[in-house]
């Protein structure tokens, strides 16, 4: 089968690779439909070290089951499934309180653990607690906005819970990739009262703009902070979204919040140690997030999308087939993609 | 009147100064009937640069109003309050949300923007706002536990707050000083199922246990991290009070809590940045706290302090008159005395 693997920073290739196969009796193999390219993803494909075995990418897929193991009980050939970036056994301690992404028996697709979604077809280990059933076909015209529910829609939501947003909350966005955007959705779903999304890309804050964003900022540095204080009342935001993951990124976050507030970050974190400690001590401020438990998400969100009452799969500008995906690599690095969906 | 004044590291002094007036129609005068030093003390006690003009220092006290402002509503001479280590107005946004370390028109107390709580009385500003009225006489058997809503009671219950104590939890609390202490009370008061008190004296690890505690863990360092994580089924705390403010005490609370937990930090911060921004981002951690809004919490906690269901005035194992003062501070610095009550 044709898989995704990189080798190397702006390396990313093709390829033929062994079939996907159950291995263990929990598994399930689908075959994939839907699976798209992460901000994430740029990560290393900007800093990959040279790693000659190569690391197999994507993981945000819808597919089609199309093989399940010996013990795999609410799975079955044929069904349509979303598959969270993580892998989790649906049964553990952490799997119970809703944290999938710290499962005692989980991992994460496309880190080499396991296989990557930018493929043709995936293994996917713990199939039971990471699959979730979809009720439609493989061919829905919900499919943008459902295949968000494998990573950036659940992102967003997770950005916007571990920030606090709540009604009548003042809400910033830090970041208009595609996990801020859903994050505007997220925010304002919850009942935001004002959401300002600090992004600098025209056409993408147009979509915020559709998506519930009260407020833009395109300043940069202290500018932004100023002017999310002036635009606050003059104390910044209850809860601030930080879906960048860069240092600068994360400074404006702790600039930006309220006293009492709180900043829930996803984005990746590049940078070494929380700075500002001892503001962010004085003001009470809380800083939380990680990777989204996005399978326990899904339950909540999925019938918002289902009604269409929210559209995450607006994020998607460009589709391509599997053999395209280095160039969509290339598109949403150079920014001329916002996210891109891939159709094996 | 006799106040204590710090002028350098180890140079506390207890002096005659002019005596406390009412500057501002908001204002109020109390003469202090208790007032007490704070581990928080001890920190300009070894630090404190040469400060020429001294500082006043003392923020926790109970007192009785000797006389107030033209526009003070709600305190009236020969009122018993109890004085919060923050002044409020009582009125702002924050103070609304029960905030009030972050009101807009207020301040600290024993850091030179207005006098001392260890004196022989003390100028309030927002009088109204911060002074909260006793419903007992200034000798009641109960003064030790109402002299602790001033601070390390109210300290102790943010911390927990903060750290999302709750029924049930695994809690963990790091540091046996008084504001560890009250923090095991208050997750007692909270719920918890288990409370593990890491610390090293032997006569307070004995008072924690009659406040709580159900573990002691005395290990020090990834000794003390195994101990907890042991103790708490292999994966840590889901709440972990961090009592201490330094660089350790910060690694060891992000080394010891559960994926999904939750650190509410208490201790004034003595390290730069927080560490270990990757796990605390991959385990979805979430750190808070601060200054503790206490005027918000003596509501809560008065009841329970009346009624004798909690009894945090048993963390005084010292009491002395205003002209002690200095060897109360040193008997504090060198672990001889707990926490020290001043009777001027």
């Amino acid at each position: 089968m044709r898989a995704t693997i990189m080798y190397h920073a702006g390396d990313v290739r093709v390829e033929n690779v062994p079939d996907a196969t159950i291995v263990k009796p929990t598994d399930a193999v689908i075959r994939i439909t839907r699976a798209c390219i992460c901000g994430s993803d740029l990560w290393p494909y900007n800093e990959l070290e040279p790693t000659p075995a190569g690391r197999p990418m994507g993981h945000e897929a819808i597919g089609v089951v199309e093989a399940v193991g010996a013990d795999v009980r609410t799975v079955r050939r044929g069904d349509v499934v979303v598959m969270p970036f993580a892998y989790s056994d649906g049964t553990c301690m952490f799997c119970d309180e809703g944290l999938q992404t710290s499962c005692i028996h989980g991992g994460f697709f496309g880190t080499g653990e396991v296989g990557g979604a930018q493929a043709e077809a995936l293994q996917i280990p713990e199939a039971d607690g990471t699959l979730f059933v979809l009720p439609v076909g493989p061919d829905d015209a919900l499919m943008p906005s459902l295949l968000t529910l494998a990573d950036v829609m659940g992102t967003g939501h997770h950005a916007a819970r571990t920030a606090r947003v709540d009604r009548g909350k003042k809400v910033a966005v830090i970041g208009d990739g595609a996990v801020g955007l859903c994050g505007v959705i997220a925010a304002k779903r919850l009942g935001a009262e004002q959401i300002i999304i600090l992004g600098h890309h025209p056409d993408r804050i147009a979509l915020a703009k559709v998506f519930g964003a009260t407020d833009v900022v395109s300043e940069r540095g202290e500018e932004a902070n100023e002017r999310v204080r002036a635009l606050t009342g003059g104390y910044g935001a209850h809860s601030v979204l930080e879906c960048v993951g860069a240092d600068q990124a994360m400074r404006t976050a702790l600039s930006i919040v309220r006293p009492g507030g709180a900043v829930g970050r996803v984005g990746v974190p590049h940078y070494a140690g929380i700075p500002g400690t001892q503001e962010m001590f004085y003001d009470n401020i809380s800083v939380g997030g990680g990777p989204a438990p996005v399978r326990a998400y899904i339950k909540e969100l999925l019938p918002d999308v289902l009604a269409g009452k929210i559209e995450p799969g607006r994020v998607f500008d460009r589709v391509i087939g599997l053999d395209q995906v280095p160039d969509g690599y290339r598109a949403m690095n150079e920014r001329k993609a916002l996210k891109v969906m891939v159709k094996p």
